[in-house]
């Protein structure tokens, strides 16, 4: 029997003034599915592991099938089907995109098997309706990096279209990932936020975001440093995590270049210029939230410019 | 007695995504201040060229004097005055960013006579006292390019602070403008925006900037010409401009990058990747706007990445 097994990783989204544009992909903890074709017409969930029990094994209900769906809709056949295992390495709802790589992961690992020489970017459609599931809106800034790798800009076009621009990262930049222990529903999250912006947020958010892509495409951290600020989500949101602006201060005064809610959160992301740069921001960062009663898990990455990656082919 | 005499650039503000952000300077027309030192404590205008007899002669009124005199006010002495001659190339009211050229002009000749070693940048403040006069806010997006050269980003500090940000764009980038025959005043367009915008706008004009960065600093016009998107300023003002649309469209189907309001107009601007095709464009848009009955002036530009210059210092 041909299967296939892909992985994908852990992403960081609404980067600084990126509310819903930016997504980086870290090269963290990854999700793996695994894919086996049949000619059953339909797809199971035969293995869900590293989830806690806590994702559904209907197959219209998760993420992933929902994404190896999509794929098997535009690139295969009426009368293949597929059994599909996952294996979860990121934490659910932490907002470092889990439902994202899960979705990634399957797609990828699918179009392997029905469609293996599709460019990348045209199975983003399909990973996006994984976070229609998810979310209620086919958000694509945690699931392109996921799949494309790197940093990039979601920009919305016509319709549901969106083009993806890959941006440029400094070599060596490092990112800091603490997740207190405190959990924040997406829905939750994005219920909090203002549906208008003030017209000077809005071009304060605009102008910062020039001047984070030319720090980032430079190697400017003193600009990058400078040009984190949000005024769109970052101020909803920040009353859900405890101890935050501390927090964050504590990174910056630890060495990091700057720090910020990821996705909606509960973690926080720093940067650092550099891999020794980021022991003393994660203690920092721990010892911050430490003081606001809440025990955290940090994690230390670097940028993964590759993305998915299909790891084995059989049959 | 000591004289010195400068000039500034025309400049396109508002660029694309960029309303209040963005500003790109032009080797195009010039206004020109001529200051002589003297120990009056005063400052007077003594000459006004080429404004058909539009600006106040009060120093107190002036763009010019006023710059002038917030750049004497802090690297001056009590007891020096000056009498200002300013000869206008720029058009006046047009979205070339008129006032913020006769004040950079005004405040880098100045600079030259009492203070020459001073950094441009540290002028940036004084000439945006001329905005302050002109429009009640120290906009900075004009007078920023057309005293230091090039596309920068301005991004809004605390209080009324700015970090001023140099963007990369690609040789042969040509500007071609178009100024209708119509009076826009800077005033009413700004009374015609709302002070509020959807978030799904705002991401939408965080989105573009990121892409036009971009796209300009890889030289991808393709990218730059999709990533010209407003959302903040361009629906609101391009009622004030008949043919709008059709001059818009006109200009891209002859070849144009991409095309938009000059700051809050009247005039358009057209970005062309090679002074060779600016030529269809011009005659494009010239014909776009007479087919609503109306004449326009077209100038195609370079950019100039100089910025103000200091042209004679005497005495």
């Amino acid at each position: 029997m041909k299967s296939a097994r892909a992985s994908a990783a852990a992403s960081v989204s609404n980067l600084g003034p990126g509310y819903d544009v930016l997504g980086l992909c870290l090269d963290g903890p990854r999700d793996e599915v695994e894919v086996s074709l049949n000619m059953s017409g339909r797809l199971r969930i035969i293995q869900i592991e590293g989830d806690g029990g806590r994702l559904p094994w209907d197959a219209t209900q998760n993420c992933a099938t929902v994404a190896a769906q999509a794929v098997m809709a535009r690139f295969g056949e009426p009368q293949m089907g597929l059994d599909l295992r996952l294996k979860k390495g990121l934490p659910l709802g932490s907002g470092l995109g889990s439902s994202a790589a899960s979705a990634v992961a399957a797609a990828v690992a699918t179009a392997a098997l029905i469609a293996p020489d599709t460019p990348r970017i045209d199975l983003l459609n399909a990973c996006r309706e994984g976070e229609r599931l998810a979310t209620g809106s086919p958000h694509p800034d945690n699931v392109a990096p996921s799949l494309l790798g790197g940093l990039v800009a979601c920009v919305p076009r016509e319709g549901e279209a969106v083009d993806i621009v890959p941006l440029v990262v400094p070599d060596g930049l490092t990112v800091v990932t603490v997740k207190p222990n405190i959990s924040v529903s997406t829905a939750e999250a994005r219920a909090a936020l203002p549906r208008q912006v003030a017209m000077a947020d809005a071009v304060s958010n605009v102008a910062e975001m020039a001047a984070l892509v030319t720090g980032l495409a430079t190697g400017d951290y003193n600009l990058v440093g400078r040009s984190l600020g949000d005024r769109f989500a970052t101020p909803y949101r920040k009353g859900f995590i405890a101890g935050y602006d501390e927090v964050v201060a504590a990174a910056v005064e630890a060495g990091a270049i700057g720090a910020g809610i990821s996705g909606s959160g509960p973690t926080l992301f720093a940067l650092c210029s550099h891999p020794s740069s980021a022991e003393a921001v994660v203690a920092s960062m721990v010892a911050g939230f430490a003081a606001h009663g809440l025990e955290s898990v940090a994690h230390v990455s670097g940028v993964d410019s590759v993305g998915a990656r299909v790891e084995v082919v059989t049959g």
